[in-house]
């Protein structure tokens, strides 16, 4: 991975005035790379952020280590912050810019009539830019992407390979969408007759704001009428479902293979962990945490963290969870219990 | 959304030819637009399908509500009908017919070998149709969708942007297909000698009947020899995985993130939750619903509601699951009686 | 299904002599076509390799079939073998060879600067090939596939419509990756400052080695540094979630919808059955079986057979399980108690 290395050489020191924090050490030490802590190597700079690796300080390889205050090392130079995964990621971003890109329109990419760019827009091969749709300045799309008729693009966005955007769907500033993405699918709807299905049409549309990041394979639908709708700062993992009509608030996080049904309403600063989901026409409040594999199947009130299916307040559920295992243990001591009373009842009457 | 409005402005009295019903209010009342009620605006017509939306009647500012007979309004225009979910999915319909597509094939399109194509088929730039491919009148195939050699498919068929449909398999009319999704990609079967796994070919196909919907990022393997077969009118969201040699009836529908093993054959008119699975070579019923995350290890009787993993009747679920909620109670309840009767007999002892 | 017959006629004790194994019954037989056994027709060889399958051997009318020694007939021609799935794999594989690629680069494509190709690879149109990628011998990438910059794919390699490899990516020899597959996507990290999330750039790889299968939709991350690594052998499902920096063992085998987590590392020959998962930086020794929906919340030792959320051993968890479904009667039990044991406590007294 020689790629992750800087273009440059610096001091601890350098590195320390971009992150903030105190050395604990030596201040010259020369650092040329960043990696993680198991792989690291004399020069390279790393870092603990998970309490788990803590005891790799005294072992790894690298010439410093950025930590939290409270650690301490008799062998290694510390830099020490009071976050150190984000002065991880900050020192990530700093010492390896993004590759710029080439700000032309390949000819071997579909632009479609009306089509406005803005200043620096990259468009690869076998993109297909529908007629109508409007790219902001410094965006980015890779080939095989698809944007349908009337896409709004914001500015110094980035769609990777193979990425789906229907018609009429709005994408902001500042978003990152991986590839396999589908933005603005059916929603899945039908009307019954009884005997078979009549597909119900879906006129709204996707709108993504400014900094969201959307995972690879992840679907969005389409809302039936107007808007499936993912808020500022929102981050998705991937192969997640959301269905029509929701709306997932700013900042919020969802795990992988996490499913929303539609018409599902997400507060601010929720986290949704793998693999969880939610019944249609539900409100989660703000700052509330799902656990894994959670089932929300009905409205969550701000500040809970649940767990379980259909969910329970997350104590609740681990202490249920608990004694799940002991079921067996448990059903034995009630056939106990019950032997006995026969027993008592038995004696008395005698 | 603009694009919600209709062409043309209609009366209440001309849309209720158009439905049916009776009118409750004034029949003239001049409509332009169709919308959800809590976003309508007057001149707007909107719908009350589900009951939890019952409440907004009052307050919508709609001009005229579809809604079931038993619901009476002071203030509001009502067109009373049988089934209004189904008149709601009839008005979008008639109001916004769906575009008309070029009727021509993009010269950026790859059209392979002895390639048979019926009339006004529109193919979009950078589709490949392989050699020996059949599509059928009034098909639309949109771009970076992928037909190997010898696919067939049928009349008024629509394949959304990046849709892979593999060599040999086969796709009725009235089929639509959203984006992402996999059709006939190999199942997943291997031999073990012991040390190592050894691929077994995939040399079936996919069959998709009539009037079937796939939902985005869905995949559905080919038969190992045969077919994976998608009956008539089935309705599967996205993210669904169908494993190789399975059998989806007709009308059936299949929620998202569904996983299906190999061999299972699932009846007509059956339900599948979302995040549901079965294991391989089981039978599903006619007419069963699969609750949400139920996991099918056994045939299924036709009419069964069932949940659970592994399933059981959805009532015994219910109340299997009220009581995991209460199993720290009933563990402290257990310890108490232990010690209860260990008082008695100690006392009947004495 | 024509394409499954064999481009020639053979007798029974040909295919014996390919497959090993003996003959019990007619070995002059001619069998010219392979087949399910519930669709097999005469001149047709099958197989029986799940028991289920047994009593289909009376009633099928193929005209020999391949099964296990301990099994007999009276009215049909049988090749016993010591592994009939085995068998059959290697019956259908030489019976079906895999159609010759062209070993041409269609003009179509787009292949960058630097590129270095080996003998007889075929390359679809649409497919776009990253600068400075190689591509090894007989290798095989079908249109709308994504290549980006410096990948490297190895020998006899096939990639079906529609995959996405990112940059610097490494693939090995005789890999098969299905449509749809995302490898390389951005692993999903973020560092909170409080208010908002920083994303952690993600600047590590994806390495698949020899051998390995990838199935439709199925998204691998790029690690954050190092790699997200696919052993030699493994063989993933369709619509699998594998994170950044996480490790996949030799002749592991992930089923359908599997979650797994950051930082998990798998070891070689495990199984994770549908729907499973795992939390983040936990290890999965060597030959672990790990149920369907199993939720992996810490280490497991070698050799385990492990099952629930929070796994647990496999035996205790179907216990457990059996005991769920009797709830309602335990508490019903229960209640019955307390009363009884009041009555005792009031006779006492009195």
């Amino acid at each position: 991975m020689e790629d992750n290395k800087f273009q440059m050489e610096l001091k601890l020191k350098e590195i320390a005035q971009i992150l903030g924090g105190t050395i604990d050490g030596d201040e010259d030490t020369v650092i040329n790379n960043i990696s993680g802590i198991e792989d690291a190597k004399e020069g390279d700079i790393t870092f603990v952020a998970n309490p788990k690796y803590i005891n790799y300080i005294e072992k790894t390889k690298a010439s410093a280590i950025v930590c939290s205050p409270e650690i301490s090392s008799e062998s290694k130079n510390l830099l020490k912050v009071k976050n150190p995964y984000l002065a991880y990621a900050k020192a990530i971003t700093f010492l390896n810019p993004p590759r710029e890109e080439t700000g032309t329109i390949d000819e071997r990419a579909f632009i479609g009539k009306d089509v406005k760019l803005g200043k620096n827009v990259t468009i690869y091969p076998f993109a297909f830019i529908g007629d109508g749709s409007t790219i902001g300045d410094h965006t980015t799309i890779y080939p095989n992407c698809f944007l349908g008729r009337k896409v709004k693009i914001g500015s110094n966005t980035f769609l990777h390979p193979n990425v789906t955007i229907r018609e009429d769907c709005i994408v902001g500033n500042n978003v990152i969408i991986n590839s396999g993405a589908i933005i603005g699918s059916d929603g899945f709807g039908f009307a019954s007759d009884g005997a078979k299905k009549f597909k119900i049409p879906q006129l709204g549309i996707v709108q993504i704001d400014d900094d969201v990041e959307i995972g690879a394979c992840t679907t969005i639908d389409r809302a039936t009428m107007g808007k499936t709708w993912i808020k500022r700062g929102a981050k998705l993992d991937n192969l997640i479902q959301v269905a029509h009509n929701c709306t997932i608030g700013e900042d919020s996080v969802i795990i992988a293979h996490t499913g929303i049904s539609g018409s599902t309403h997400i507060g601010d600063r929720v986290t949704m962990a793998g693999q969880s989901a939610t019944t249609g026409h539900v409100k989660i409040g703000d700052d509330v945490i799902v656990g894994a594999r959670g089932g929300v199947a009905a409205d969550i009130p701000p500040g809970q963290i649940v767990s379980g299916a259909p969910t329970m307040p997350h104590r609740d559920w681990l202490r249920s969870t608990l004694i799940f295992k002991k079921l067996p243990e448990m059903n034995q001591t009630i056939k106990d219990l019950k032997k006995k009373i026969s027993e008592l009842e038995s004696k008395i009457k005698g």
